[in-house]
């Protein structure tokens, strides 16, 4: 019960470094790192150890200050904290080229988290199996996703659909959104939205490189 | 000049933002609409409207107080503040699943930062074209950036190799890195790195959206 009320006052930021934690640990874990130190965490996470021992306090596991941190229990602990017991299923809206690129992406990585069905209102991809997942119509989209108690989804349908397509989720319980598609989501407070904008992060990159040339910084 | 200086002290945030500003002025003037108050459009971006009026401050058109900002100029002030005068070409290394759904992506889809190269070390692909664009050999890597004029470059190699692409793309003059692997890139101060971890993204929907169902906030 404790941890259920840490759980529910941590931030966003602190579960997005939680999560990137538990990735870096895998790869140390697959090279054989037995223990690691907040201050060696922090410099692989790109942020300070005090973060990382405040972020790891809300998962009930503090590590010893001569050891630092055992990595298989922190990734037990981290699993345990992160992951629902049973998994989460998801649904992915829009099955273009960004759609199929996403399910191939996911497919396999991640046993508990996995694209459990796809939609799409193009006739010449429903009922066909992409990248190992059953493609629905969207008229099937409530039934499907109480049939597989579905409470997540990822949007890549064009700008111009996407909020219809959102509505449609919420109104089918979907409690949680992870959207490609370039636009802000209305959606009731109860639904978490995560956005991933492809183009404004590569025109950022470009900003800021191109700042960096007519500075002539380059040593 | 007074814009190049207004330029170098703008946060990276506000420039995300003003990316973002004309992805949905596009959206708008296609529907036809031609002038917008900084309201509307904060409602859009999901800022506040000071916000708005403070970036497009650093873009040298601030609009009238009756009537908002003409949408087709504000464009055009965007155009010439975030792109570059002849465009700037984009290298993409790793042409696996995602690599290839990026590439698909970004294809015509901004004619100011194409792709204008792809890299791998799989002999299959080499020389291959994929997505409209030529595939080469790593070996080849600072060989086409030059002869290109390529100062971009976005990675989507798995997690190990994607330091070692890093370096090799900083060797050969690039100054700005969109990073797909789950890594914290090492880069000197003059390269920018923008990260898209589309897991800890998932992850996080995931986690908030449980959190959500066991407090039974839903309506």
């Amino acid at each position: 019960m404790a941890a259920q009320k840490v759980a529910r006052l941590i931030s966003e930021r602190s579960i997005g470094r939680l999560s990137l934690y538990r990735r870096l640990l895998n790869v140390l874990q697959g090279e054989g790192v037995r223990n690691i130190y907040s201050h060696q965490l922090a410099a692989m996470a790109g942020c300070t150890a005090a973060q990382v021992r405040r972020d790891l306090m809300a998962v009930g596991y503090s590590g010893s200050p001569t050891h630092g941190y055992e990595v298989p229990r922190l990734i037990e602990s981290l699993r345990e904290f992160l992951d629902a017991p049973g998994g989460q299923g998801v649904a992915l809206v829009g099955v273009g080229n960004l759609g199929k690129a996403i399910l191939s992406y996911f497919t396999g990585r991640r046993p508990n988290l996995q694209i459990a069905a796809a939609f799409d209102s193009d006739p010449y991809k429903v009922n066909r199996v992409i990248h190992g997942c059953r493609c629905y119509s969207m008229e099937h989209l409530a039934e499907v996703a109480e049939g597989q108690g579905i409470r997540l989804a990822i949007i890549t349908v064009p700008a111009q659909a996407a909020q219809a397509v959102a509505d449609a989720l919420v109104q089918a319980g979907v409690r949680g959104i992870l959207n490609f598609a370039p636009v802000r989501l209305r959606v009731p407070d109860h639904v978490h939205v995560e956005d991933i904008d492809m183009t404004v992060s590569l025109e950022k990159v470009a900003y800021f490189a191109r700042q960096s040339a007519e500075r002539g910084s380059r040593p």
